[in-house]
């Protein structure tokens, strides 16, 4: 992806595998920095804090935190530390454990000498299978948009970041967007500013403005009232978790946005790597973490002597509720956006055959 | 209403008709100031900046701003150059040009020594009329609360400021609220902060604070997902509008609350005095207003310094799009709460017909 010009990623070792750079994403949208990882606990302090951020960001950070430790200490009590900080580090977080495990299951393998490039190199492996994955759902993505493009604006709606900035590269939900664009088509995207954190106004708007995406910020009040002017053509979201089913759960206030879709005959589309489909799970077991009431009696953003602060919006007494994520049941779906293509949720269960077949032959 | 135990009304006279006092609306919730206006000028101002706001007080206002226009000058250029003036302040505001509108036609019909004193005698009652079809809609509503309670906490969610700040006492979506709570009910409201101004967190939080009322602010995003999980009751907002056939025209939002209700079997009322029915608009004739970007693109917040700061919370660069209104369809409304009573959509044309038959004796 490209900041003035210049192609990122959101995370990239240094030449020699001496260190790890980032993208300080606290800072964003009003500062741009470059942050050099040097040993674990700077990597733990990192994923702790959401300087790195997104489910398969953290997952890619902690993979090169494991490496950042072979290179420090090669030992296997080194080892096993390492791959409890860091799970500690966001305990919630589905795909940090599953590349520290996949990590410490090779590392574990391997006699100690050989452990610091093994893991500089599954390290990097992780971060390309995400910008792959990323990149070829972006491609199944860009067919929806074309079949459906009749050369005026196209204007896709999404909520909270799935951009590149919560992977690699490319982005879940805006890797389609990206792909249209770049293949020269007028897509415009309706950006949800995503309250209580705000991802779509700091970290979408970045994003797509960086890469020259036009694009209009809105309240998260708005959507609704769009899509019955016929100013919307797709509903594109990331997502945390889909059901075998394809519920999806993602950021609060996406089910809203898939009611408002479904009422206006707006497609609905929420595109994921296939890791991220929890096989198992039901709608109604998905357990929504209540966040801290602090992130919606409060907002940051940069005042006018140029410092970011953080700001009071709610009356002083008044308790908040902030609940993170809610369940979009299936029958508003209109498709998975998947690295193997788009499914309708009813068909998903050939997703996973394909995936049964395949496995040790990724993507 | 109370605030601090002691009464208020939004507006009121001074003792010997000399001035108007009202809440500053501009500082809540971070400072409750009483202003005291002593010119037409000071009223015109008011309106104009919003200290005083809410289509019912916004026309009370305006004929107190009338009868300070009379005190000034009783004469006949005065009265036109009054009633311009006050209309200019907010030119789409409807109860305020038909308040103005009133207060002219019966001064002009009368000697200009008679207009002073008849002008504040009318400007009163036009602010009693407003209280008294409040109270009587708070009444309505307090029955459909009443007839779904069943002794545990009854969950209201509202949306954007239909309190008493937004009238000259009761309110309207809130007055049900207030008269379930006083009759000893144990109401909690679920309040929607409401961006882009958070009418909402600022407005309603602290007054059913101020009136001891359980609340709890939530984002715009949060609502459906409440009620999915059960803890939303009844949905009740007020209108800037409703059509003949029970369309409502509210605060950009509202129809995605109507649509979560609907697919979630939660009842929707809107509260309106009957004059908010425009009996000749059609839902795809009303014109929504899109109000400045910086209303997305900043917020307002007290510091940490104890100073009210507007911050940027978008990126720098990226534009914004502020519909103000939406429209709920009459197909997601269960009924329309009236100061005579609570009406389908599909027979406020029974209204309509009681209104007929008592001009002239309203309420």
């Amino acid at each position: 992806m490209y900041i003035d010009n210049k192609h990122y990623r959101t995370i990239w070792p240094s030449p020699r595998c001496q260190s790890v750079e980032i993208i300080n994403q606290t800072l964003l949208p009003f500062k741009f920095e470059v942050l050099q990882i040097t040993s674990l606990t700077m990597m733990v302090e990192a994923i702790r804090t959401m300087q790195v951020r997104g489910a398969p960001l953290i997952g890619a950070a902690a993979a090169y935190g494991m490496a950042l430790a072979m290179r420090e200490d090669d030992g296997d009590a080194s080892l096993q530390s390492a791959a409890a900080q860091l799970i500690a580090a966001r305990p919630t977080a589905v795909n940090l454990a599953w590349a520290v495990n996949r990590m410490v299951e090779t590392l574990t393998a391997l006699e100690p000498a050989k452990r610091n490039i093994n893991a500089w190199q599954q390290a990097a492996h992780i971060a390309e299978e995400d910008v792959k994955k990323n990149q070829a759902i972006g491609e199944h993505g860009l067919k929806l948009i074309t079949g459906a493009y009749d050369g005026s604006t196209f204007n896709v709606l999404t909520h909270c970041n799935a951009g590149w900035l919560a992977t690699v590269d490319y982005g879940t939900a805006l890797s389609p967007i990206y792909a249209a664009h770049d293949a020269g088509l007028a897509v415009h995207v309706w950006v949800d500013e995503t309250r209580p954190r705000n991802q779509g106004a700091s970290l979408t708007a970045w994003e797509l403005a960086q890469h020259g995406v036009p694009h209009t910020v809105i309240t998260d009040n708005a959507g609704g009232h769009l899509m019955q002017q016929g100013q919307v053509d797709m509903v594109i979201v990331g997502a945390d978790r889909v059901t075998a089913g394809g519920d999806v759960c993602n950021k609060i206030g996406t089910y809203l946005k898939a009611l408002a879709a479904h009422d206006n005959h707006v497609p609905f589309y929420a595109a994921v790597p296939s890791p991220t489909i929890d096989w198992q799970v039901k709608a109604n077991e998905i357990d929504i973490e209540n966040r801290h009431e602090d992130e919606v009696l409060t907002i940051t953003g940069l005042a006018q002597d140029h410092t970011v602060q953080q700001v009071r919006v709610v009356a002083e007494g008044s308790p908040a509720l902030n609940p993170a994520f809610d369940v979009t049941p299936a029958r508003l779906v209109t498709g998975i956006i998947t690295e193997r293509g788009v499914f309708k949720p009813s068909n998903l269960y050939q997703l996973a055959s394909q995936l049964k077949e395949s496995v040790g032959n990724p993507v």
